[in-house]
This record gives C-alpha cells, sequence and structure tokens, in this order.
C-alpha cells in the first residue's frame, strides 16, 4: 500500500498492512475502484479522497483502460463525509477553518476531476449514497444501481447543509426536487433517483455487477477517438450560448471526421462489416 | 388593514372595513400567507401584490418565522394578474404603457423577493394556478397540491404571451413541455405537473393543509443555519460555470463547519442524540 | 425543382424531373415541409439541408403561413448525415476537412435556424430519428411522433460522436440520460423519448397527420401577435440569469400590452366573447 492508501488487488506485500482503500480490478478495457472502507461506510476521509484521486488518474494515464468504474464494497456505497476526521481539528487553533476549507476544496477537485477525465466514469451503486456520497453518484458521467440502494442529501440534519453535493445534484435533477431533497433531507428510493435523473439504470441486486460489465463492454466496442471527443466537449458545450455551443461543437465533428477512427467506421458502416478502431484509447 | 391592504387574522380593528388581501396565520416556525380574494380569483392586482411583497418582507424580518406558505381562500389558487385593472389604465394618456410597465416590473420583483427571501416559501396550491399565478407557483422553493388542480400559462388565448411567467416555467419544466404549455394555453392536471418539475408533491385536498403543515414541521427541525447557508446559494450556483459553483460551494461549506449549528449537529450525530439548534431562525 | 431541390407540390414542371427533395404542403396557415428521399432515408444531404433551409425561409416570409410543420415520406424520419457523400470527399486534396467543416457548419446554421424563426416549427415524426436527424426533432420547438418511431444518437459506432446532435439533446434531456444516448448509441421509443423531453406526444400511427393538423389548428386560434412575441424571447431568456431574463420579459410583456392583439383579447375575454385578431401574422 502507497501512502494514499491504495494498492493493486493481490498484492502480496500488501497483506501485513490495512487493506488498501481503493482496490483496483481490471477486466479487459474496464477498470474498476472499488472504495474498501465499509466499516466505515466508505466515507470521503482524506485518505478516501486521495487514494480515488490518484487511482482516477493512473486509469486516466493507462493504455489499456477505456472505461473507470467506481464501486464500494459494504452495504453502503459511500455515507459523505468522514465526521469523525472533521471533528478532530475543531481542536486546531483555527477551530479546524483551515483543514474544513482543505477538506471541501479536496472533494470539489476530485468530483471534477471525474468530470474533465476523458474516460467515462461510471457509478456502480450498490447500497446507500448519502451526502458526498450521492455528490459522488450525480458527478460520474453513468450511474447504475439496484432495487435497494436509497440516496439523500441529509446535512440539514448535522447542522451542514449539502452546499457542494446540491452543485452536483441541481445539474441532474430538476430544481424543486433538488431542493426538496436538500431541505428535507429524506431518503427517495432508486426508482425515484432514476426518474429525477441521478441514475441511468436499476437493475436487481444480484445483476448489478453482471449488468455493468456488460454496460461497459458495449461502450468498449465504440470508437475510442470518439468517446474522447465527446466527453470533452458534453461538460463545456452544456454551460455554452446555444451558437458558440454549435461552434465547438461543428469544429469537434470536423476533427472527429479527420481521424482515423471515423474513416474506418464510416466506412465499414458502407460496408455493412464490423468497424476495426485503428486508434488507441 | 393597512394600505396594501394586508392585516393580521381576527384583527377587530379590521372587521368594519373589507377583508384583507392576504391573511395572515402562524403555526409556530410557519407563517402561511392566504390570497384572500377568492371572488377575483386571488389575481395578481396592484393590491395583492403589494400585500404578498409586505408580508413577505415582514415574514423575513420576524425571528419566529422560519418557513413561509403561500396559500389561497376561494376555488382557485391564483388567476395571474388582474385583467380589468389593466384594461382600466388604456384611458391613460399614453394607453396605459407607463402603468403596463409598473405592473409587469412589481410582478417580476415579486417573483424575486420570493427567490432572494433567504427563509424557504412553499406554495399551498389548493385550486387553479393561472399564467403569473403559475409562475408563483413556479417560483417557490417548494409546492405541494391537490389532485383536483390545474396549471396553464393561458396568455395566448387573449393576446397576451406569457413571457413573465415563461421565466419561471422554463427554469422548472423541460424546455418542449414548456413550449407546450405556453403555444397551447392547456391546462395540465397536478400529476402533469408534478412530472413536469411544477409541483414537488399531489395530496388529496383534504389532506393539503395537513400535508403542508406537517411538512413545515420536519423542516423546522433543521438547523436554521444550514437551511439559511443552502438556500442562499442555491440560485446563485446554479446559474454558474461548474468550477466558480464548486469555489461557491466550497467555501460555503468552510463557512457552514465553522457555525455553531454544524458543530452541534455534527457531535449530536457522533453521539446518537437530537441536535439542540443553537443558531436563532 | 429548383436548385435547391424543393418545389411546389403538383408543381406540373416538375414531373420530367426527380421529385423535389421537399414537398410543400399548405393547410390554411400551416405549411408542411415534407422531406422527400425516402430511399436514402431522408439523410441531410447537402441538397436536403439546402432545400429546407430555403423552404423554413420562404415559410418565414410567407404571410398566410403560422405554422411550419417538418415531416417526412417514408419508414424513416431521418437518417442524419448523408454518410456517402461525405465519404466521396476524402479523395479531396485536404482529405475532404474543408468539405466536413462546410457540411457541420450548414447543419449547424440551419438547426439555428429553426430556433431563430419566429413561427412555430412541428416535428411530425413517423418513423426513426437518428443522429442528426434526432438533433433535428430535438431542435424544433415541439414534436409529435408514434409508438413505433426510434431515436437514437449512434454517431459512437461508426466513430463519429454526435457533438452537434449532443448541443440539441442536451437543452431537451437530462445529463445522464443524455450521456447515455450519446456512449451507448442505444435506441430508445416514443415513450421513453417523451419522458426525456425529446417530443411533446406519442400517438398511433395512422392518427399522426390528423394530431399533428388539428394541433397546429388549436394554436392557429391564437394571437398572432402574442405567439411572435413569445417564441422570440423563449430561447433568448433561457440563456440568461433570473434577473436579466425578467428585465427582458417584463419589458416584452409591455410590449405585448401595447399591441392590438392584446388589447382585442382581453376586451373579448372580460365580455366572454371569441377574440378576432386583428394583428396579421
Amino acid at each position: 500500500m502507497d501512502a494514499t492508501g491504495s494498492t493493486e488487488k493481490n498484492n502480496p506485500a500488501n497483506d501485513d498492512v490495512q487493506e488498501a482503500a481503493v482496490l483496483i480490478e481490471q477486466i479487459g478495457p474496464t477498470r474498476r475502484l472499488i472504495m474498501n472502507r465499509p466499516k466505515s461506510r466508505n466515507a470521503l476521509s482524506e485518505e478516501m479522497m486521495a487514494a480515488l484521486a490518484l487511482e482516477l488518474e493512473r486509469a486516466n494515464q493507462d493504455d489499456v483502460t477505456r472505461l473507470i468504474v467506481i464501486a464500494a464494497n459494504g452495504p453502503v456505497f459511500c455515507a459523505g463525509h468522514n465526521l469523525k476526521e472533521l471533528t478532530a481539528h475543531r481542536a486546531d487553533k483555527d477551530g479546524g477553518k483551515a483543514y474544513f476549507a482543505m477538506i471541501m476544496e479536496t472533494c470539489s477537485k476530485l468530483m471534477q476531476q471525474i468530470v474533465n477525465c476523458p474516460k467515462l466514469v461510471i457509478a456502480e451503486v450498490q447500497g446507500t449514497a448519502t451526502a458526498a456520497g450521492c455528490q459522488l453518484v450525480a458527478t460520474c458521467d453513468l450511474a447504475i444501481t439496484v432495487n435497494e440502494a436509497n440516496f439523500c442529501t441529509p446535512g440539514v440534519n448535522i447542522g451542514l447543509f449539502c452546499s457542494t453535493p446540491m452543485v452536483a445534484l441541481t445539474r441532474n435533477v430538476p430544481r424543486k426536487q433538488a431542493m426538496e431533497m436538500l431541505v428535507t433531507g429524506e431518503e427517495i428510493d432508486s426508482h425515484t433517483a432514476k426518474a429525477y435523473g441521478i441514475v441511468n439504470r436499476v437493475v436487481p441486486k444480484d445483476y448489478l455487477r453482471l449488468v455493468v460489465d456488460r454496460y461497459c463492454e458495449e461502450i468498449a466496442k465504440k470508437s475510442p477517438a470518439a468517446l474522447k471527443f465527446g466527453k470533452e466537449i458534453f461538460y463545456q458545450q452544456v454551460e455554452l450560448p446555444l451558437s458558440d455551443a454549435y461552434d465547438l461543437a461543428a469544429k469537434t465533428m470536423t476533427e472527429n471526421m479527420m481521424a482515423a477512427d471515423a474513416e474506418e467506421g464510416i466506412e465499414a458502416f458502407l460496408e455493412k462489416r464490423k468497424p476495426e478502431w485503428p486508434c488507441g484509447s
């Protein structure tokens, strides 16, 4: 295990230390980052955020990896910030202010790292996602969950409004529904979460892993160049006025047309055969 | 009754004059502003808008009040602008232009007063909400309605497109659905309004008051400081680019952590007891 | 048939040449532009885009026309870009880059022409809408489709991410659902398209034409002045901050109040009679 708590699974050097905060599994082009602090409900502690940030960067750099899944061990997907860790810093000279600022900034950076990562990031949500955990699901490009999972932003119950989770939430969920989640702190079930736009699909628990693997397998068949072009401007254009968005998108389409993948893909389509993508990931 | 037509309910001094345009009821931290011109279908006349603006400001200033409910007497929630009042001013030297401009500005200010009010404003919609009345529902932070209520923006039927209602509508409702409401003027029922994002909940008519009271009671249990932090940046961050939104939200989270409510709330959570909020409303 | 491939239906001068790319039918104030290249699945070839642009402009200029319907002949509504036409230009000296840029710009301009056209544009979607065809549906102000229609943005399957379709899609569809359509390329059925916000209504195939005609007839009863005021600022205000949006909308309402249609419409309403609109279209 390195300083960040992340590790490769089955690394015998790790057997004598605490298990890694984030376990890694690679199946073909899909890399699964598995949050592995079930006892602390996979809270976004300093250790967990550092491990996720590092593993996202590693997955981004890795040539084989094309899809990144964020999954979790234990009954809870992610319970948000680590409150014990935060509270301990109230003893600091400044009452914890500098520490809290650092944690909130680190968390906001992690979320934006997911958005800015050119590879798709998919949340595999096996259980409840709370506060910054709900934000993590909302932030991923895609999310698949199970019938039993619940979603909530209950900061109001502990005097700490889910302000940063709100940023991700309000970019997925209609306003009144987002406001209700934020001010009541009430749980919504996974089917409501789908209706609200937080997740894409809800499957039976026993099928979750199977479905996510298959979903990734299907997406991995697509042109790597096309997917990269696409995600890069998805979040850019959505914030632009219509005419600027079209200028950017039209320029991207032209560049994409000049890439070898488009040439091969369109030829294959016209010849009614399967494409063989020349571009690497 | 004062110049604005607002008053305290059961104030004996008012018995000899027309009933107030807006009645006030206080139950604990919840202040209900009840539009009280059922004969003119609670239209947003000059009198009604002035009364609502005044009572919103009073409720905002009042230390006991934490939640503001906008309700209505009679079968109609609110029928939009007062067309008789507007038409009367066609006799003005300028054909009414200055008056119309004043009314539209007053109405837009009232709507933004709701958005900018740091206390939550909840619409209790017992009947049809039309045009600027539908805008009023869309503008409130949260809304609960009944099976029988209808919603529409029928300005096209009278030659006056619902342009200002459109501002609130398009910030709640997907584009094509908003456009359809605006150009057909057709009524949608309350369940469609929920699906579109105009309201949060639909309940049987006999339960409306009960449900809203309970809803407010639940929200009033939450930390006053957290709710204040939250609403203030909800509407700010939603208009910002992602990175600016996160900068604002992370800063707010840090300030919120330094507030006494968060200290008490997190401690109570870790000690598995109910919090006692030190902050006032 | 003129250079652009557009024509009036039943124009005997056209009998000896290829049928027009876009057929025109006028029923009262409704002008139907019927894409008429069923064999090439109404792909947005140069010819088709030029014909649509020309006919949209003609419809816009025409005094009788108040509503524009974009329909299609054949089993497919529109299959997106014409891949054969694009591929042929790979033989150009620059590998096709200038041509691709021109096509993408032309397509983006066509879509923005629909948005900027002051008359309502309604998609009548009788069959599958793919890639830029799906974009065309998403771009129209309103859309009615049939149970059998499918919608998809499958550019990833041919190495060409649907970047410009994404611009229209993400302004109609929640983010995660839009992202899923874009990266899986999977078809969604018409009822899912309605839930996502791509279309307004889904009707049985045999009723499509009937329903669209009736829909247009209803909208055509509304005040021409009001509809014009409305569409013009719909897409403007939706991109503005709330206070700017209200400033624009309140100003528009005042101008609209001064138009003869509003005077007649409000008078008629108060007198409980049908309005007779004095304004032309």
